[in-house]
């Protein structure tokens, strides 16, 4: 049993959290990123005929997408049905979300001049007052199932500055990310200014979802794998860095950072000693061993991940070849410094429900040591 | 001296083969991908009320193209004005470039049904014509440079098979490739059909184009960066290895393999045993040196590259430290396996040419050994 203490230390922490803890479990936890959305024929069923920022700020609403996934398949995390961009908008940021193009700013923080629409004095518990209330609710869900159920951890969520600040220099999600490397490097130190605010932000927002009721938070850094290792270390590490440390100083709770398309940064994430590093399907298990081992953090840093989600576009056969691959990959994590399955990104809309639930069977099937 | 012969070898070979091969060079030679494009006034001009089409199919239009990073900056290379779809125009896939959005393939491959529209008896020499006597043309007028002129390579290139089947399957350009690893993972039967034929015809279409008199040939693997390195290893590599493997028994002239996005395989990349390895930005020289030497590769496989190209997007100050550390980076290579400085991926469209020349500047004023 870890020695961590969380208010409902009464109870026995949650398999996830032991796994991130290090700890042995009975068998691989598992959860998956974006597991609330519209692969799920009840997700889609809840979402007809409502906007993308009804469904995710009317609380009841975001409260039932969340429990969605854990209903239909006993996930080990409930992670809270919201978006990155929440506490940007939270922040003075109008934004709405389109149904090919995803979200659309409309007002972007492209140079100093447009700084101040993103508000300095960010209050999450008053301008993301929906969030907490989320959280909470989800919290008294799960302490109020009944005794003897496994019980699922609670997952609060942020997105790291590098990736919040891609999106406002562009003002939606982009391909080739040329206004924000425009950014980077032709206004270095307007890009800096604006990172450090939102890093402040970010940390203020997360403790926020820890004093809510969330078991473990991550940090999505979606875009930073855009980034050369020393432009990685330069413009986007020395911030989810500075969150990682402030969160670990406020609570115990387990902080887990994820970059996409990272296998050239495992280095400089791992420098960071987040306690969990959530892994894209690019990544392989003896890069992750040699780069902890080089930082001394072998076994004392719990890994994530990594299936390509969208193996699960492929035949049965495929999904179960390519969990058990991961698995055997990650087995020398668990019980050491530990090891949960997710996929290496959200999973995609048109996933199989059967697909989803072979590849939830071959984790939970895998023998463990 | 090199002990290859080319059918110019009464000439000393152009600099950029020397570094290819390994040798010692008076200054690092540079020619970088999409260099013939529309940061170039000239090209728009040329451009201007024609169809990307007609300038690259109308020889002497394309060859004028290709020449214009030469007249500009004298670069050690010159790239036919071409694209990876021409072959497959050529074997029957009708395809227009729309502004925005890029290539659209009016008939996609997608499955075993449409294998057909894909020609399997695609004869370069008559179904790309064009593209030999671009060739020839561009070879033409480098033999007819004066006497001393520092003589440019001439390059040819062509797609490699995964990503010209992600073409075929998605019909265009993708962001998530989620059609692509459908097949992948669905229909692994078909997507090697596919892959084979593509295969075939790429071996004959480059063996044209050093019979046309290209220096050294290419292959641009822009999207197999997707897929983590076993599904690498077993849908991508074993294709751009025989590509390699036919062209190198063919003729003593370099095969320069291009993967984007590969930090995660370049072992995968160096067991195929190029010349030539072309590297992304997120690739770093002490990972490069480290697989080579497990391959029993290091100092006997050149490499290229591998400046982020959105660097010329800032400051000066930012385009002279990026390329000084490129070139600090993999001076090791120099003179050994060989060494060629190139940008990570094709350079964008709104690259300033200030930026372009002081790219230029300093690498040629980069002191070699």
């Amino acid at each position: 049993m870890s020695s961590q203490t969380t208010p409902n230390d009464n109870q026995a922490l949650p398999m996830l959290i032991r796994a991130f803890a290090g700890e042995a479990t009975p068998r691989t936890p598992i959860w998956y990123m974006r597991q609330a959305g519209r692969y799920l024929p009840e997700y889609n069923e809840l979402r007809r005929g409502r906007s993308f920022l009804e469904l995710s700020e009317t609380v009841e609403l975001a409260v039932e997408v969340s429990l969605q996934p854990f209903r239909r398949f006993a996930v080990d995390g409930i992670i809270m049905f919201s978006d990155i961009l929440t506490p940007l908008k939270g922040a003075g940021i109008p934004l709405h979300f389109e149904e090919k193009k995803g979200p659309v700013l409309d007002q972007t923080v492209a140079d100093e001049s447009e700084m101040h629409h993103l508000r300095e004095d960010f209050d999450p518990g008053v301008d993301t007052a929906h969030v907490a209330d989320i959280l909470k609710t989800l919290r008294a869900h799960i302490d109020a199932l009944p005794a003897g159920t496994e019980r699922p951890a609670l997952l609060g969520f942020a997105g790291a500055p590098f990736t919040l600040a891609s999106y406002l220099v562009e003002g939606g999600t982009s391909k080739k990310f040329e206004k924000t490397k425009g950014a980077v490097f032709g206004a270095s130190e307007f890009f800096h200014s604006l990172s450090d605010r939102l890093t402040e932000h970010m940390i203020r927002y997360l403790k926020m979802q820890i004093d809510a009721g969330a078991d473990a938070v991550q940090i999505f850094d979606s875009w930073a794998g855009i980034l050369s290792p020393a432009d990685y270390a330069e413009f986007a590490a020395p911030y989810t860095q500075r969150i990682v440390a402030a969160l670990q100083e406020y609570t115990p709770r387990p902080v887990i950072l994820f970059v996409g398309n990272s296998a050239h940064l495992l280095k400089e994430m791992i420098a960071q000693q987040p306690r969990v590093l959530s892994l894209d399907w690019r990544v392989q298990a003896p890069a992750v061993e040699r780069e902890m081992e080089a930082a001394g953090a072998l076994n004392k840093m719990a890994v994530q991940g990594n299936m390509d989600p969208l193996t699960l576009y492929g035949t049965p056969e495929r999904v179960r070849s390519a969990a058990s691959r991961v698995l055997e990959n990650f087995a020398g994590f668990a019980g050491r410094g530990g090891y949960v399955f997710n996929l290496g990104h959200g999973i995609h809309p048109s996933s199989p429900i059967p697909n989803v639930q072979t590849m939830l069977d071959t984790v939970r099937s895998f023998p463990v040591k």
